[in-house]
């Protein structure tokens, strides 16, 4: 029996591939700290659980295929305060930020079509693509500029014939990246020359620590429909586990051929719609207290990687990750090694190793992604786990 | 810019693409039986709703990648009772059966593939095998044999070295076709002998009026991993809005696979696989009622059509499904028409066009299929307002 070829191009989750070996950590009794996910551990707002507890209609029943219109209406209000003017029929719900991704993929892509990322990049993206028979063509950066991308020359050389969209994350999951006004603008502008979309997941939007508030891409001008945004309410109200995102779009033919997508799965879970609905009511307050508490974690894990000898690492503006070079041959080996053969007093540490964050091979191999999503206590003695790891590394493979 | 172009090839669902006339005819006050939509109007258990509101997690975290160990437990379970015994690990939790066919299909074709499939068939397998670069190749039937399909010679001419798969529903949507003991050996035999898949989607396994019990290929020797199990809480459970479902096979390679595409979309919604592992625990007498309440349906909706001149229909055994040949032109343009020109006291009545359940060009545009989801008094006056149509229609276009 065949197996497609391309599936066999996709890999593992780089986040979830040393989960065997955490299960035998823990087996052995190690306190693990998990930096490597992008799990927050801030509470979901009980608006969430009570609309759930308040569901009444005894059929669940197949919700509408784009999506519970409470949803809807909630995602086009919370967008026209951003200054983002959507008609609820250009928002589909999805089932997480994934799927909206997957279905832009399989709208706009075919073999041997290329979609400009720059790199390092959430590695899903690859998968989603690599479904949809395209190709990741990287846009590069490097530890040592911060990962800056959105350099107008460095992005225009690399659009040929087959580039069928720009993807970016912003605030940027792995590196924390942000982007200004001009950057925003430039992006877009790009995109409309050279007639191709403008893929932007802004799952971070409240994740920002430059005093800029919140910022969409939607607020531009888009007179052609270039632009596409992912969404999703995991991150946003810390609710990973509902699965609900949406897929937003001015592109009336691009929306139209998504929607087959979304009648072709029927509809995305109803309890959960209807509760990420009660989500978007959740004050003003939950986010400043969000967003000072990232902050904080973020100003601490900087702190401890700025003492580490031989690390680089620019403090980043935004999400709640950031990528760093550090000291080692090979992030993979290490976080095995970090998993099988360290401990400091019954406990380690896990991150994401950097290389599959990059289509470029041999790139990012001594980088690691760390997701700040601990207590601040918890990330100083994780970052403490790393240093003692760094050293007991360099000295164990000697 | 540019849209895939596999997307162009596939169509909205014919299930769901009368909707904007739907809602403008109850715009002008008609009542609307919806023959159209596989949506049960029994009542979810309400264990599922109790597990909801018990969930006292503060963090509504995203699952495991494979599904939660509870759900995963339980239909582990639920198989073993039938016979099929599986390891957990050959279980993956998927968002409806619908993502399990999602993933199966990118996980084996590649670009020209074929997957066999007996027509007329659930339409939204072509958008998923088209999604992955592949082609439905149809294997015929005919409402006048009942639409029986599980011929050996009939299936064997057309494999050839681009078929991956065949690709079946038991019991069948759209025409309510079981398989027996025999015809379920006969096919995993073909797909060993040829080395392809056996995708089996079982989602309708409780709705039989035939007497066999329960049956799952999942219980047939099954020794190089040929099989592939679809299966899903909505119909089992009238949980439809849950969008819990499962992709089960003893085949390794197949599973490593997939895997990959369930890390890539991170996970299942957790509260609905919480409260779909309750289900579970469901008493037999739940599933007794509901059978005996689809039987009588199923007679109901027989005997009304026997009394309607022209059409052809044998009565089927299984699902909640029929289909039926009319004595009209096209069945889009009577559906259409039922909407807009047609009403018997205010009301009138939807079923999904035939023709999408076919890929052979020109079949299948005279058929109907009908979903017999509603209230035995509901469905009588539903199939007496398709009688009353034929009959209006018929005068109309002539």
């Amino acid at each position: 029996m065949k197996l497609s070829q391309r599936v066999q191009t996709c890999e593992l989750s780089p986040m979830r591939k040393f989960h065997p070996f955490a299960v035998e950590a823990q087996a052995k009794g190690r306190k693990i700290y998990h930096l490597n996910i992008g799990q927050p551990d801030i509470a979901t707002p009980q608006v969430y659980f009570d609309a759930v507890r308040n569901f009444a209609d005894p059929v669940l029943e197949y919700a509408e295929s784009p999506g519970v219109p409470s949803y809807l209406h909630a995602v086009q209000a919370y967008y026209a305060r951003l200054g983002a003017h959507y008609d609820e029929s250009e928002i589909l719900a999805t089932t997480g930020g994934s799927e909206a991704l997957s279905i832009v993929m399989q709208c706009i892509l075919d073999p041997g079509s290329e979609v400009l990322i720059p790199e390092p990049y959430y590695p899903n993206y690859a998968t989603f693509i690599r479904a949809a028979c395209g190709r990741v063509c990287p846009i590069p950066t490097s530890p040592e500029e911060g990962y800056h991308y959105a350099d107008r020359a460095k992005i225009e050389a690399l659009i040929h014939e087959n580039t069928r969209a720009i993807m970016i994350t912003n605030p940027s999951n792995p590196t924390g990246v942000t982007l200004t006004a001009e950057e925003r603008q430039m992006l877009l502008d790009v995109a409309r020359e050279h007639d191709i979309y403008l893929i932007c997941d802004e799952v971070y939007r409240e994740f920002f620590y430059n005093g800029e508030g919140l910022v969409t891409m939607g607020a531009l001008d888009d007179p052609n429909g270039n632009l596409v945004i992912i969404d999703s309410v995991s991150k946003r109200f810390s609710a990973c586990g509902a699965r609900i995102g949406c897929l937003i779009s001015k592109n009336k033919a691009l929306m139209a051929e998504a929607m087959k997508f979304c009648q072709a799965r029927l509809s995305v879970a109803t309890l959960d719609q209807v509760a990420a609905a009660a989500l978007y009511t959740v004050d003003q307050h939950y986010f400043d207290e969000m967003r000072l508490e990232y902050q904080r974690r973020r100003d601490t894990v900087m702190e401890k990687l700025r003492t580490i000898p031989g690390v680089t690492c620019r403090t980043p503006d935004g999400a709640f990750y950031l990528m760093a070079a550090l000291p080692i041959d090979d992030a993979d080996r290490f976080q095995q090694w970090l998993l099988t053969d360290f401990e400091d007093h019954g406990e380690t540490v896990m991150f994401s190793p950097g290389h599959s964050f990059y289509a470029t091979p041999g790139n990012g191999v001594n980088e690691v992604r760390i997701a700040y999503v601990l207590k601040e206590e918890d990330l100083s003695r994780a970052m403490d786990l790393l240093a003692l790891g760094i050293k007991a590394y360099q000295k164990a493979i000697l």
